[in-house]
C-alpha cells in the first residue's frame, strides 16, 4: 500500500514512541522526528517519566537545521508548564516551519490549544493522520486522562478446564515458566500490581517485574515507578513476607480504624471503607491510585480480588493465561463470580491478541461491554 | 528441503487419504499412487466405509500400464479378506514391481504379513518413510486397533472466566455462530456424538454434523455413518425431543432393567450397570461402540458427562472452545470435575492447534499423560 510522507514518518513516531513503554506512564508514549524532505535531520522519544518530551529531544538532536524543517510527532505538543516547559514553545523558539502530529491531546491543559498557538507564531499545522493507531498506543494514556482513573488490567492464569486454583487453593503453578516468565516482562508495561492478602499469605510472592530487552539501559530503567498494592481489609500481612523486605513502594489498603504494625519506611498504609465484611471498596482504592499517578494498574489477585474489579466493571483489559492441564475436582475456584452476564446479551469482549507458548496459550482481551 | 521421489509421491497420498476424512472410520484413511518414473499414472482413495480400498482405485486408474511400476501408499496394503479382497493378490496380479508405503498397519491380519507376501512374489517393498506424518493421519485408526475403543474426544465450550453454563445451567449460546458452525463440521469426522439427557431436555438439540467443503459428493456422504448416542440412566428422554425424530441411528444407554418406551425404529435401547446411582458405566458403554464399529467418539456433554470420561480418563483429544465472555455467578459449571491432578504433577496436555474466531478460540489438546 502507497503511503504518504507524513504517514511514513509517523510510524517512526509510533516505533520510537513505544521505546518509553513502561516508563512514561502517567504520561503518554511519544516519539518525535524532524525532517527536512526525505530526510531525518532529529529524533527522539519521551524515555522516562520527569525526562524531556520527544519534540525536545528531536529537536536538541536537529540543532540549528531545524529550522525551516517539518516535526512529526504522534500526539498535539503540550503547551503548558507541566514537570518541564512547553514543547510549543520549543518549537517556535526553533525556527520549525510546520508541524504534523496523529492525534489532539485530550489533556484539558492542551486540548488543540496547542493549534492556535503555533498557527498564531506562522507554524502550519496538519493533524488526524494515523489517529487510530497513535489512539491503539496510548489507549491507557486516554483512559487515565478521560475516565479520571488508572488503566486496569485483570490478568489470572487457568487451566484448561477453568480453574485458577485446585481444591486446596493452590495455584503454583498452572502456567509453565515461559508463560510466567512473559508475565514479568507484562509487569513492566504497568505502574503497579495489585493482589490480595490471601494470595501474600499462600503464595508469598515478590511481585516483581523482568526488564524486557528494549529496556536495557540502566539509568532509564532505575527510573520506573513501580508500586505494589495489597488489599487487606484486617492486616494480616506476616511481617516476614517477602513482599515487604523488597524497596519497591508498597501500599496496604486495609479497613479504617485498623492499627498499623511495625512496618518498613517503604510501606504505607491507607485505610478505606469496607463494602461488606472483608470486602474493601474498590472505587476508594482506585481513585487513590490516580491521585498519585498511577496510569496502569495490573491486577493479580485470586476469585475474590478479581471478582471485586468485575463487581463494578472497572477492567479495560484481561490477559487470560491458559495453561494446558486439567485441574478436576468439585471445589471450585472460577477466575470471577459475581455480576451475572445474560447469555443472550449478545456481550462479547474483544479479542486483541492470542499468544502460544509450548504448553500454554495467553488470550488477551479488551472490554468493549462498555465500563466505569 | 530437498525431498526423494519416495517422499514426494507419498505426500501426495497423505493428501489424497484425507479425502476420506470422516467417510472410512473405523477403517483408516488411504491414498495411493502408481507411477512410472517421475510420472503419476494412478491415483485413488479409500472413498468410504465397504468401498474399495485406495491401492485398488489406483489400480483400476493405471489399468494395464501398471505393469512394472511403483506402487506408492501411506498404509501396508491388506493381505486379508475383510469387506474387500486383499489388496496384495491385486497388487501382484497387476505386475507392480515396487511397493513404497510408510507405517505398518498394527492390525493382527496385517501387521507387516504383506511384506513377506509381497517379496516372496518379487514385489520389492520400502517401507517406514513419512511415517511420523502418517501415523499422525490415522492416530484414530492406530487408537481403534491397538486400545481396542473409539478415540474418544471430549469437548466443551466455556467462557473466559471457565463456565459451561451460567447459574441457571443455561449454555446456549456461549460461542459465537461461527465457532458452533466449525463444531458441526466437526461432528463430520466422527462416527458416533454422546451426551446426556440433560442436554437433550434443556436444549433440545439435534446433534447434527454439516458437510465440510470436501465432501461435497452426495453418493459418498450419504454413506456417512453417524451415530447419536445418548446416556439416560431412567429413560427421562422425552417423545418429543428432536433428536428421536431425525433419521439417524440413536443409541439410548439406561440402566439394566429400564422397560423401553414407545419408541421410533431408529432407536435401540441398551441396558447397562451404573457405577453410582444415575451414573452410567462409561466403560461398558465404550466397549459396546467398539463393538459397533464406531472408530472415532465425540463426547459433547455438560459437566456430569465430560467428568464421566475424565474419570476413567478416558479421551485422547479434548476441543475447548472459549468464547470471549464472561459469565460471572457463583453456582459454577466447570467443564470437568473428578479426578483431581496435583499441581506438582508437570502433568501438561499437548497443544495441538488453535483456532481463532471472531469472538471465540478454539484449543485443540492431545492427550499425553498416558490413558487407557
Amino acid at each position: 500500500m502507497k503511503q504518504s510522507r507524513d504517514e511514513f514518518f509517523l510510524k517512526k513516531c509510533l516505533a520510537l514512541a513505544r521505546k518509553g513503554c513502561g516508563l512514561v506512564s502517567p504520561n503518554p508514549m511519544v516519539g518525535a522526528v524532524i525532517s527536512k524532505g526525505n530526510r531525518m535531520i532529529g529524533w527522539g522519544w519521551h524515555r522516562g517519566y520527569g525526562l524531556p518530551h520527544a519534540e525536545v529531544e528531536a529537536l536538541a538532536m536537529a540543532g540549528p537545521k531545524a529550522k525551516g524543517a517539518t516535526l512529526y510527532v504522534n500526539l498535539e505538543p503540550c503547551c503548558h508548564y507541566g514537570k518541564t516547559p512547553p514543547c510549543t514553545d520549543a518549537i517556535i523558539k526553533a525556527g520549525i516551519r510546520k508541524v504534523v502530529f496523529s492525534t489532539i491531546d485530550p489533556n484539558p491543559f492542551v486540548n488543540g490549544k496547542s493549534i492556535r498557538i503555533l498557527e498564531s507564531q506562522g507554524v502550519s499545522v496538519r493533524y488526524g493522520i494515523l489517529e487510530k493507531e497513535s489512539n491503539e498506543l496510548n489507549e491507557t494514556y486516554f483512559t487515565y486522562i478521560n475516565k479520571k482513573r488508572p488503566f486496569i488490567s485483570l490478568k489470572w492464569a487457568m487451566s484448561v478446564d477453568g480453574k485458577i486454583a485446585n481444591e486446596k487453593g493452590e495455584s503454583k503453578w498452572i502456567t509453565s515458566d515461559e508463560a510466567r516468565q512473559y508475565n514479568r516482562r507484562l509487569r513492566f508495561e504497568y505502574d503497579a500490581i495489585l493482589t490480595g492478602i490471601n494470595t501474600i499469605i499462600r503464595d508469598d510472592p515478590l511481585l516483581d517485574f523482568c526488564l524486557p530487552a528494549y529496556a536495557a539501559k540502566k539509568e532509564i530503567t532505575s527510573r520506573k515507578r513501580y508500586y505494589k498494592i495489597i488489599l487487606d481489609s484486617n492486616l494480616r500481612m506476616p511481617l516476614s513476607s517477602r513482599v515487604l523486605n523488597t524497596s519497591a513502594k508498597l501500599i496496604i489498603f486495609t479497613k479504617k480504624g485498623i492499627r498499623s504494625g511495625m512496618y518498613p519506611d517503604n510501606v504505607e498504609l491507607i485505610g478505606i471503607d469496607e463494602i461488606e465484611e472483608g470486602l474493601l471498596d474498590i472505587r476508594q482504592v482506585i481513585s487513590h491510585l490516580y491521585g498519585i499517578g498511577v496510569g496502569k494498574l495490573l491486577v493479580e489477585g485470586g476469585t475474590k480480588v478479581l471478582t471485586s474489579f468485575w463487581r463494578f466493571n472497572l477492567f479495560d483489559r484481561i490477559y487470560a493465561f491458559i495453561g494446558a492441564r486439567i485441574l478436576g475436582g468439585t471445589a471450585v475456584y472460577p477466575p470471577l463470580e459475581g455480576n451475572i452476564i445474560p447469555l443472550d446479551s449478545g456481550e462479547f469482549l474483544c479479542i486483541k491478541e492470542v499468544v502460544r507458548f509450548s504448553t500454554d496459550l495467553l488470550l488477551v482481551l479488551k472490554n468493549v461491554l462498555g465500563n466505569n
